[in-house]
């Protein structure tokens, strides 16, 4: 069964419920930031986001230079945001 | 002592042993991508890149989603290419 796209309401709850995080690329996906210490702590953390993105099947957009590590979110299969994302972007906060 | 940019000449001497390496950002730069068969695959080479980095404490800018990993380096304290990325680039090819 094809991820559905969240409607607006549901991107709307959403978000709300992920404050750290942006809507970015007209709405079809999600980001943010995180600075650490250093390139050992960022890698660290990129890590612990392989693994769930690995258990999960759904796999982050992102980029790394020294400490800082941006990622983006999308489900590829929804054409947008879906559930799938939410639930990596909860899961990823946890790890902080 | 701070590191020196590579003069025209060395760079374009360095190029030559780097025949998978592209120059970018104004010859400031080189990059590759690289291509595996999943997440999981590309996430090792990034493991062991990781440790390159690290060791040498000349880390990349990069950028993956799934399969795929994108490597630019540069050496901001030289103000572009130096022998550290010519190191790093060798070193990164020769994992594979």
């Amino acid at each position: 069964m094809p991820i559905a796209e969240l409607t607006a309401a549901e991107r709307t709850a959403m978000m709300a419920g992920l404050p750290e995080w942006q809507l970015a690329r007209d709405d079809k996906a999600i980001e943010r930031t995180f600075e650490f210490a250093d390139f050992s702590a960022a890698w660290g953390f990129m890590a612990r986001v392989a693994l769930l993105a690995e258990k999960a099947d759904h796999h982050p957009e992102w980029f790394n230079v020294y400490n800082r590590v941006e990622i983006t979110l999308t489900t590829h299969d929804a054409g947008g945001l879906s559930q799938r994302d939410a639930d990596m972007a909860t899961a990823i906060d946890r790890l902080l």
